[in-house]
């Protein structure tokens, strides 16, 4: 297989990630949105929000890892957050996941595109902070445009919210300084349990 | 209002382009695919193909490209390639579309918003030439996917093919040499019409 074939058949088949349904609904409640639909919207907000970034970050980089953070949910599936025994056995799968997808890719590529998700995945560079915080954000804002339904649904608990948060200002202060404003408002609108 | 309160006024704006279907099916036919979907699609191509562009380009810049060029279609709705009729009067409804929409944000990103939209709709630089090059190939490879669905359902014709892709190879050669073969295989197999 030539090189560019390698590339068109990851294009193929990352087409999937059209079809993986997150427990977020998009804003206007009708439907739950899909990971390629998210990953897009994180990328765009990495355009519009990088300012807030506590710490310079490379634009390209982050949203790169963006668009891709997700993929291995093809084969992994989405894990919701607030799911304790799904998020036991999520990591082995996420690895299993990558280790198949990525090297669809020529190698040079498949290292590369592997070792964005590892940066994404362990969170420590300026590029994979912020892009935690915006992964994090996104949803707060959608659950927020479309009262809540997700979180009532799922009847989830604002210490769930803070501790799945705990590193989300380390991306920016500032958006984890908005995103609280925003639960707290949707706690108390009986969105989010007080507890 | 403050810069971050318009920030993200505009980030759930757009996320209505989650519900702008396109005429062009998934990969696996199930379904059609939606702007937001398509979007992040290009934006990862662009990260995936870079090394074919005929001219060296930003791809922080393409990728932003990218991930804004649909936008207007939220109040323009999705103009099928092949509807003469509603051709005529796109360029009109997507310019106040343009106006209304990149002026949620705060004046200093609506100017640079609204000037990548227009870099490329003129398909001038670099960037811009690129990403109208993976713009018509990707429709090209799901309709490949999905058996030519969406070319047999609209009976389109080779030479209204070629015609659209006039300037796809001015942002690369090598993705248009691949485009055009695809193209031959499904005129043979009868999912575009030989005309």
């Amino acid at each position: 297989m030539t090189r560019l074939e390698k590339q068109i058949q990851f294009i193929e088949e990352v087409d999937k990630l059209k079809t993986i349904v997150r427990q977020t609904y998009i804003a206007d409640g009708s439907r739950k949105e899909n990971d390629a639909e998210h990953s897009w919207h994180l990328a765009l907000m990495c355009v519009v929000l990088s300012e807030y970034s506590n710490e310079d970050i490379d634009i390209a980089k982050t949203m790169a890892m963006l668009l891709l953070h997700d993929i291995i949910e093809i084969d992994a599936g989405d894990t919701y957050a607030y799911d304790a025994e799904a998020n036991t056995s999520k990591k082995e799968r996420e690895l299993a996941a990558a280790q198949r997808i990525f090297n669809i890719l020529p190698e040079d590529q498949a290292k590369y595109f592997r070792a964005l998700w590892d940066e994404f995945e362990e969170a420590k560079t300026p590029e994979a902070k912020f892009a935690n915080t915006l992964d994090k954000l996104q949803p707060v804002i959608l659950n927020n445009k479309s009262k809540g339904k997700s979180w009532r649904e799922h009847q989830v608990k604002a210490s769930q919210i803070y501790e799945r948060n705990k590193i989300t200002p380390e991306g920016s202060e500032s958006l984890w300084h908005y995103a609280k404003e925003v639960i707290k408002e949707n706690i108390e609108k009986k969105n989010i349990i007080d507890k």
